[in-house]
């Protein structure tokens, strides 16, 4: 068949490129590290925004727009935010194009170079910043909780479909506030959205906690991070929230008029998700035979295939398929009834279990004749007959069930892979042999962090919240620890 | 008062950029051309998102999304097209900043230099249909109906806030076909969904034409759109629609196998509106007092404002006030109740008329007693009283009459501003003492469209689809003409 996906067991990383591609879900581009993201991809995001961005609006967030590029010389303004960022990155530096003296190409006009050169947006605090300056001057403008929905560009050498490409779409929160603990309340807050959103609606368990120095942010005090886990055993970073302190204030020189009258610069958080989630969802839950989808997130909930051997038995299974389809539309159900005649049934089969759909109903003229259908779950590729009389409701509780299920599966894999070591050689070789995270004590500095991670790849993810204090000696310095942190390999 | 208006009489074009301004929809940023969207602007332009993304989705269409940077080499494929286009664009020539000397500031590293430049998308017809010619082998691929929600960048050298800037969003949509009727078929498709929206959201009323050849898009075969009428009585092109023919199939070699079995081009649309709606909006409705927004599309249809003297009154007021609030939104209207206690009523009555809201209820102790509000238009400036028992439904019947009123009042200015003139004088007259919508005979040629432009400034708004047909004479040149067409000075 040609949709045959690699085994994971076999090639993980070409499984998971197999399936991006196979399942329509994006592709690479003419242009380097950019992908285009193909409409089954698109309407799996198109939900995700959704859910977020009723998320957003219910804390209190509106949205706007602020521009795609940024001079050249904000990125000088606040020096921790350039050194650890904004140097891989798309550089305007003129605004017109000409015909060539043959009249069959067009070149760079040199003539229209700009005097300061624009960066496209890999983040836009520093924009964003410099807007807020004319916007606060009182404690009374206060909070401001805006977000965009936009294109960034980070010019990455090594880029993989939705996981780290140059152009990738995002959201990103920037809020100002009046005093350093609304804003350190904000910053939770938006990482319990993020931690609710992967939970409850894409189905993978997350831990929620903080970076260290060495991992935060570039500008940032602290950032707040939730790691999902995937089934290869490496980590990955799917939402992030920073307290950012007065640091991009300072910078931009934003401040406002305190009630006690005085002069104080505005404290800040930012907050930002991406299409790098779609990766955590595929990864999370999809098997050898193609993706898994979460009933909640999925574009489509439940395929019903007709089966039939010639016009007249097509006519009937169609027509009751059509009425299953309006009895679990009238639910709130997505369907689509498949009545393709080009396709076989098996083709169809095979097609909506790459594509993810969790549940299939297929119906036949023996089905017609007992008032039965049979009906396939996605995630157990378990088939069961279930009667059409009231089928509405039973596969509305399949599917909770079925995203309940999801959820329990990618759970009980993550909560196996939390492994404690006690010793460095322990800690190689989980990380060699099993993966996962692996909690250990570590002595609280950058140096040790750095060069654990040049001696075996594996990163702090992080010190999780709420983490239990526990004594203990650094597994690589033998120095005194009083938490263990998380580390692991990661995207 | 701070937030007053030029009045429109005075100088229309600086009431426009104070309306923007001031009711806080958008301003100009850091960046020369590219504008901020504020929240509230951003609000109405998410209500029209979501109207247009469900009526692309009920005829057929998928969102898809496409890179930003377009390889220069790829204008050059479409000769017609970068004859027309992509002159005035950013270009990305280098890929990586790097800290200067000094240590203090970043400058462009000279080392990265890209071996191709990239052009950010001014519009993606040439990505696009490098990227369906993978997607296309048989006549079994078609068609593909694929839209886009995306910024693109034209480096326009005088903006207006929402008018013409130099990033702006807007939705592009692609369609492939297997024949040239299909694809004519889906350019008017989309023309009268364009129509459609204008008309019965935005309210604004539109006329649906070709445009001539001279002012089709850069290698289209024909170009169709709604063009709309503001109150200087200037033409606003609001939307266009593309008939591509396999022109750029033909660039991109996208061919298909038939149905007969042969190879042939595949057929072209694009259509598209932008930000640029929100000027047709804002300037086709509004007033000296500010914005006037049809319900459909306000974010906030109701605002209630409680009057009172006392905490006592206040309490009283405010419980009613939220009652209505309540009934209200049991009917799905979106009320905001201002019950901010640091404002007087006088300025949140002004304040709410500068950003359109459709409906006031203003709520005092008086009206407790009697069991009747206050309730003002804010299209009409009519002030009514209304009984609280069941305001939900004549607040409802009250909203549908205003969107009426706001089209049927644009719609009269309109109708009023199409003037048949037969000579270039009373032409010329008409353009200078009245402005609107010109009818007149043209003979055809694109000599004599240069001419009356450079002359006048006018241009052939288009010809309108069902236009009657009458012999005649140009009005310029003298020679028969068989129809009128439409003139207009537009922005």
């Amino acid at each position: 068949m040609a949709k045959e996906l690699t085994p994971r067991a076999e090639n993980y990383s070409q499984w998971y490129n197999d399936l991006v591609v196979k399942a329509d879900l994006a592709e690479t581009s003419a242009v380097r590290g950019c992908m285009v993201i193909k409409p089954y991809g698109y309407a799996i995001w198109e939900k995700m925004q959704r859910v977020l961005d009723d998320m957003f609006k219910q804390t209190g967030h509106q949205n706007a727009y602020f521009p795609l590029f940024i001079p050249k010389s904000f990125f000088s303004r606040e020096a921790d935010h350039v050194k650890g960022f904004a140097k891989e990155c798309a550089i305007v530096t003129h605004y017109r194009l000409k015909t060539n003296e043959a009249g069959n190409a067009v070149e760079v006009d040199p003539e229209a170079k700009l005097e300061e050169e624009l960066i496209v947006r890999p983040t836009s605090e520093t924009i964003i910043w410099n807007t807020y300056k004319n916007w606060i001057q009182s404690y009374r403008d206060l909070p401001i909780l805006c977000n965009q929905w936009a294109n960034v560009v980070r010019w990455e050498m090594r880029t993989r479909l939705f996981l780290r490409t140059a152009e990738f779409l995002w959201q990103e929160g920037h809020t100002a506030h009046e005093t350093r603990e609304e804003a350190e309340k904000e910053a939770r807050t938006m990482l319990g959205v993020y931690a609710d959103f992967a939970e409850n609606y894409m189905a993978v368990p997350v831990i929620r906690g903080v970076k260290t120095a060495n991992e935060r942010f570039a500008g940032a005090l602290d950032t707040y991070t939730i790691e999902a886990l995937m089934q290869d055993g490496k980590a990955l970073q799917s939402g992030t929230s920073h307290f950012l302190g007065q640091n991009f204030a300072k910078a931009f020189d934003v401040t406002f008029m305190g009630r006690d009258g005085k002069e104080d610069y505005v404290w800040a958080t930012s907050w930002g998700v991406s299409t790098r989630l779609m990766g955590a969802l595929i990864m999370a839950h999809s098997d050898d035979n193609g993706l898994v989808l979460p009933p909640k997130l999925a574009p489509i909930q439940v395929v019903i295939v007709p089966v039939y051997k010639n016009d007249e038995e097509r006519k009937a299974v169609c027509e009751k398929g059509s009425e299953i389809a309006n009895k679990l539309r009238s639910k709130g159900i997505s369907v689509k009834l498949d009545d393709n005649d080009k396709k076989k049934p098996g083709w169809k089969f095979a097609e909506y279990e790459l594509k993810g759909v969790p549940v299939r109903i297929a119906i036949g003229p023996r089905d017609l004749a007992s008032g039965q259908a049979e009906v396939h779950r996605r995630d157990t590729l378990e088939k069961m007959q279930m009667s059409i009389d009231g089928i509405e409701d039973k596969i509305g509780t399949l599917l909770d069930e079925i995203q309940a299920g999801i959820f329990k599966k990618a759970l009980a894999y993550r909560d196996s892979h939390i492994t404690k070591v006690d010793s460095y050689e322990e800690f190689k070789k989980v990380l060699t042999e099993k993966g996962g995270f692996i909690s250990a004590h570590w002595d609280g500095t950058t140096e040790t962090e750095v060069k654990i991670k040049e001696e075996t790849k594996a990163t702090i993810r992080c010190i999780p919240i709420g983490n239990e204090k526990e004594e203990g000696t650094c597994i690589f310095s033998g120095r005194p620890s009083h938490e263990r942190v998380l580390f692991a390999i990661s995207y």
